[in-house]
């Protein structure tokens, strides 16, 4: 693997870029190295989380969303969109290249855009922190906005995703029972809701679901209901500077389908209105904490389990396995011997 | 809190094993006796995990096998059988008990059968070390099959299915093309292959889909490839001691519709077929080394964490933070400052 010259990713050479992100995946130790020398010049992209259920579309969802972020009037030159696909179930390895070129479809001729999977399963740095370091190779590259699509099932993945400075959650009608556990759930880190397939029968149904149990949340939270399909109030975004956080964000819900574009200039809009909002209440750099916190400790645990699995006395180990397996010992009576 | 007597939970009383799983869910302290103390009585039951994207009908499937399992003809007196719903979503907390009502429905009369969710957002212990401690109890308590149901689709949840003895992995029609990721990666930990809501259209889409795969990844391993509906070759079971493992398992497919219980007898059948396999190619005692070396790592994760964390001089963490984020170190640099 050659050398990636920091100066050349931060000059947004594609082909660095995607060796950069290799060596990320591979936890090479040279990787360590080049994020110690582009983390100074991150800390400016918008982080944009996509979550849901496998089956809601959130890959052309997350697709349309690049296309029209790119060709935003109001906004020129027009921002930079990476997108980080997590998903630990697939099974590509190496940067996940079939998958992300099918996944490019039409954007594949935009050089303003860049997509990658992570195709983590077993990675040693644990998903959370390459996903960290990703965000830290493309923050550094240029881009404005990065989005980081993973699937909404697993504890892991939700963690992820509430990462980022805008969390969207998607939901589409007819997915069946687990779908109304999932949705309780994720609910609470939702910046923005969207209902997904709008076009499909039922689609009313998961709307008008998804309303009455965000009501019930914002009620529980003391916040007033929302009202209409916008909650969001504009006020929010226009900065008092004596009461920096004292309107709350009550997260908007989209119908929308993604297949057709049909609402996604109102979505972009509302995203860009979240961004508004976090940067004039503070809540920016309070989820950059937040997120540079997580990632520290996650780094915290892995080093020590690593320094300890280095030092183990790996027959004592493997004899202590044995004394639990043959039952002489439980599960905490092993660990009190081996610590 | 009262103190759990590990008397009563061994002969079977429900409160005290309410109460068991109760202290494991809240990290008490007293969990841990509890455990030593039930741990030597463990190591008979039969796991089996159950995993599959929201939306495949898991939670169907799994009680319509445990009524099955309690009214298999052949085998006297019935089998006992647990359930542990891995929830990492669930909004109840503390045993979700509304959940596990309205889940019981019809087999709520039943005392030789148990439901119990985990619902383990934020555990201390983690998800994988919380659904081990819930095995101990249940294991100890006398249950004969331990049913671990998981929504796959993360990978902390398809971990903890996999410890399993038998891995069924669940598919339906349908899901969308998130769902071809998936399958993908759990296909490699199925014991069992099931395409549930064989009435939905697609079904036969879905299983022509999956067996091509599962040809792939049995020729990829080296093994012949499967024929037919029921890949399992009966003489697996026969225990040949000469060749103990010559004979690989080929993961059989069941299409089935749960809502109404077709297809349900014969998936019970191979269940118990994978259990004489395991038991006579020794694999059984493979499985629970893996198993409880697993617990032991992850306990030894958590205690080192935890160790970390009390010796911590939280002063200068803070401060390592403040300088994190106005990016004068990076998270590496951070890490060393602080190790």
């Amino acid at each position: 693997m050659p050398k990636v010259d920091p100066l050349a990713i931060r000059q947004g050479d594609r082909l660095a870029l995607s060796r950069a992100l290799t060596l990320v995946e591979n936890n090479a130790p040279e990787s360590r190295e080049l994020q110690s020398a582009l983390f100074p010049f991150t800390g400016t992209a918008h982080l944009i989380g996509v979550t849901g259920a496998p089956g809601t579309g959130k890959s052309t969802l997350v697709n349309q969303l690049a296309k029209h972020f790119r060709l935003a009037e109001d906004s020129k030159p027009a921002p930079k969109v990476a997108i980080i696909a997590v998903d630990p179930t697939s099974p590509f390895t190496g940067g996940a290249l079939l998958g992300d070129r099918i996944r490019m479809g039409d954007l594949s001729g935009d050089k303003g855009i860049f997509i990658r999977s992570m195709a983590s399963r077993g990675a040693l740095g644990g998903l959370a922190h390459n996903t960290a370091a990703f965000v830290t190779v493309l923050d550094s590259a240029g881009f404005d906005l990065i989005i980081i699509e993973t699937v909404g099932a697993g504890q892991a993945e939700v963690d992820i995703a509430s990462l980022a400075h805008t969390v969207i959650v998607v939901e589409a009608p007819g997915l069946g029972d687990d779908i109304q556990a999932i949705k309780a759930g994720i609910l609470e880190i939702a910046d923005i809701l969207v209902v997904n397939k709008a076009d499909r029968p039922g689609a009313d149904n998961t709307a008008r679901a998804l309303r009455v149990m965000l009501e019930m949340a914002q009620g529980k939270n003391g916040l007033r209901s929302a009202k209409g399909k916008h909650a969001f109030n504009s006020k929010q975004a226009s900065g008092s500077s004596t009461q920096p956080a004292a309107e709350a964000w009550l997260p908007p819900m989209h119908t929308i389908t993604a297949t057709e574009g049909k609402g996604i200039d109102a979505l972009v809009a509302d995203i860009q209105r979240h961004a508004d909002y976090l940067h004039s209440s503070n809540l920016w750099q309070q989820k950059e904490a937040t997120r540079l916190r997580r990632d520290l400790e996650a780094l915290i645990r892995d080093t020590l389990v690593h320094k300890w699995r280095m030092e183990l006395d790996q027959q004592q180990f493997e004899s202590v396995l044995s004394d639990l397996l043959q039952r002489k010992y439980s599960p905490i009576e092993a660990l009190e011997t081996l610590m």
